[in-house]
């Protein structure tokens, strides 16, 4: 990584390969699954970006470098700063364009953000985000959040397949939580969840402290909080853990059906979930579903990816817009990934160089390479005429794993890695399946881990 | 388009269908030709963005809102702005990592940028460009000017394919321009370079008095100047149209040598271009061959699609790093061709609708959906079990072209443009290939100015 300035990564040429990977899984899924592209500006109207609560820390205010004034002074309609996540620009251009879009309208967006907090693994100042939301009018069917969660795992399984790790999706239900505050009695349940959000990286004690003194709960009624926020299971156990507990009230018996019914469906179709009553999603729009992701072996990083259900993601004159949307951080994962040693086969696209015998001879390898890239080759023309034994280290260094001879008398390719070279046709010649694109590589310490698992 | 925010565009789902279109064409032949994709960060210093020369009023400068000063009131090292180009980062990006990079160094970016200039047709204050430049240590190969020449002519001929315009490429040469002007005697050329860059916009009569006026011209001299601009031609006839002014100086030899050697290999290689005195590209860091292109039927744009060879892109402490590129605006065409009446046949990606009868075969359905997707075929599962006929005009109004109808006894899939419907098996069926992913709608001004033009 290029780190010239602190918490704006740029990846070199072959970590990029590797977040390619990443997005394009992303995309092919998404597409496969009938979500639209959609780009926001990077840009919004700072009022715009306070509807989410205190952003003064986070945000990047923008303005033309000849502007004179402190933005303190800039009137409020002409201050303008970067976004900050991709939720609040969709829910803005929702609302501003609701006439021309078809509901439920499905979108992915594959964009940069920027906060101007502090930087630290896997949490940068400017970073790429990868979300899909599903948005009705008024109202949006229950199966969507089973839908946005199965097509996530579909990423995972995707990028598994590459040998990068999988995740452990944990989900809650915002009515189930909220509804056994209020069974035990709690008037601001608001507060006790923005509390429980905390027990990750406060630990139980202080948050049983936090909920005697800052939500004003007796200590019995924190015990209760941290007794639900303790329960783990599946979709066959779950409800009876929570009425083990021995609360009652209607709208917990609303989620805690919710929560079995979306683990039951993602059970059917073989996706690797759990219910996770400590999940609780700190911001305050998620009324239903909620859900939360580690990646396994990076479980120190904290959720990847997450998001759930909201009654009115916005709201127009006549309509509330409600919705069910997953964000996952891709650089978040790509950064710890590659200082975890996980690299690319190449730095380069290409499956094969194509040498130059003399400068002559370049017309006849140019002409070889666009044979190979008609047919979806990715083929490179050597720079220079150098002697064939530094052609082929040229393409050992960027991991070209395949070098092409031209000769009008019968073509020949090696493979650099075994040495095996065979007469080729530019119009026949394919290479392996494996060698078409970069490759990930996993470091041995990844799969250690794996085999002692298995 | 939608406006809130002039000079901030944002596509509709269907219209970003047509810019991903361009984005994924331009990337496909890029990696094909063997180009790695980088992205820079958003952000540069004022310091490093301000090489290139006067830039305070086109610089969105960024700063956290937090901050209470103006930004000139900030230390230079401290202030930051958004890119306005992708070079300058590029430039920076190769000094910081020479040691890290192979050369030649082979990149393309397709990234944002920003300029705070007055938006019009085409201009945004953001907007994507899609840039690709080879970059040497100390030296580069004169052949890596035809390639990247080559390489966008290929861009366009596959977007031809698609129904969208082709592009006029004209080329030029500095050292050709230049020699000419030191030949007739004129001592400062780079005024006379940026001079001349201006006679698309203000014409031949303002440019001949501002060459004397300006740039201390005799009457004859800026006559001689102008019927060079005025040269038009192929490899066959432009050095003789130059020779014909009577004009003799080295570099003028040098210049029309590289000029007529590059529009050799172009033709040789079935590439539409011509030679233009005319065209100087204002910048100052272009040293050999320079290019601009106008999309056919939208030559008033201006040139949408130019660059060339530097001798310097950068220089590091031991090193300068010499390089060719070339720079699409993609919202440059984007934007006017959707005003033009351009557009898609989707506003989704899938190809297939599948019917859901009733809730309770909503699991099914997503089967079915599964094993398309699974072959690569996109397919979205209707949101609610609504009348059949409900469910196909849904499909409709997005533009999707076939809806399934699931059943255990048998499978049907219907054209819902013709109304004929078959027997199918989500394993087996698969679409036309012209209905796979969505297709360009040429609107019949254009079609009308094609038949004109045969």
């Amino acid at each position: 990584m290029s780190k010239s300035l602190s918490g704006f990564p740029e990846w070199l040429p072959a970590q990029r390969q590797l977040e390619l990977l990443v997005l394009d899984t992303c995309r092919v899924v998404f597409e496969l699954n009938g979500f639209a592209s959609f780009e926001s500006r990077a840009v919004e109207s700072v009022a715009t970006l306070a509807r989410k609560g205190d952003i003064t820390k986070e945000v990047y205010a923008i303005a033309r470098l000849a502007q004179e004034k402190p933005f303190s002074e800039v009137a409020p309609e002409d201050q303008l700063a970067l976004h900050f996540d991709l939720t609040v620009p969709f829910a803005r251009f929702v609302v501003e364009n609701a006439g021309k879009l078809d509901f439920p309208f499905r979108r992915y967006q594959i964009q940069k953000a920027w906060r101007g907090e502090r930087p630290q693994e896997g949490r940068y100042r400017e970073f790429t985000q990868a979300d899909i939301d599903i948005v009705g009018v008024d109202e949006l069917p229950a199966h969507h959040d089973v839908e946005v969660l199965l097509v996530m795992s579909e990423v995972f399984n995707r990028l598994a397949q590459h040998g990068l790790p999988q995740i452990d999706l944990r989900l809650n239900n915002r009515k189930l939580s909220e509804g056994f505050y209020r069974g035990i009695g709690v008037e601001d349940p608001d507060t006790v969840l923005q509390l429980v959000d905390k027990l990750d990286k406060a630990g139980p004690e202080k948050v049983v402290t936090w909920l005697e003194e800052k939500a004003g709960l007796s200590k019995e009624q924190a015990q209760q909080c941290l007794a639900l926020a303790n329960i783990r299971g599946s979709a066959q156990d779950v409800a009876q853990h929570v009425a083990d507990l021995g609360v009652s009230h209607e709208m917990l018996d609303e989620g805690c059906a919710e929560l079995v019914a979306v683990l039951t469906e993602l059970e059917a179709h073989g996706a690797a979930a759990s219910a996770d009553l400590s999940v609780a999603r700190g911001l305050d729009y998620y009324t239903g579903t909620v859900y939360e992701s580690t990646m396994q072996g990076f479980e120190s990083l904290g959720s990847v990816c997450s998001g759930g259900r909201y009654a009115s993601l916005a709201k127009g004159q006549k309509n509330t817009y409600p919705g069910v949307g997953i964000s996952l951080g891709v650089s978040r994962i790509v950064g710890p990934l590659l200082s975890a040693g996980y690299s690319m086969s190449r730095s380069v696209p290409s499956c094969v160089l194509v040498s130059v015998a003399t400068e002559e001879h370049r017309g006849q390898a140019r002409r070889v390479a666009r044979t190979l890239q008609a047919r979806g080759i990715s083929a490179l023309v050597a720079p220079t005429a150098a002697k064939f034994g530094k052609q082929i280290k040229y393409a050992d260094r960027l991991g070209v794993p395949f070098v092409w001879f031209p000769s009008s008398e019968g073509h020949e390719v090696k493979d650099i890695r075994t040495g095996e070279q065979v007469a080729a046709e530019p119009d026949q010649w394919r290479p392996p399946l494996a060698d078409v694109v970069p490759s990930v590589v996993v470091p041995q310490s990844a799969k250690d881990l794996d085999t002692e698992s298995e």
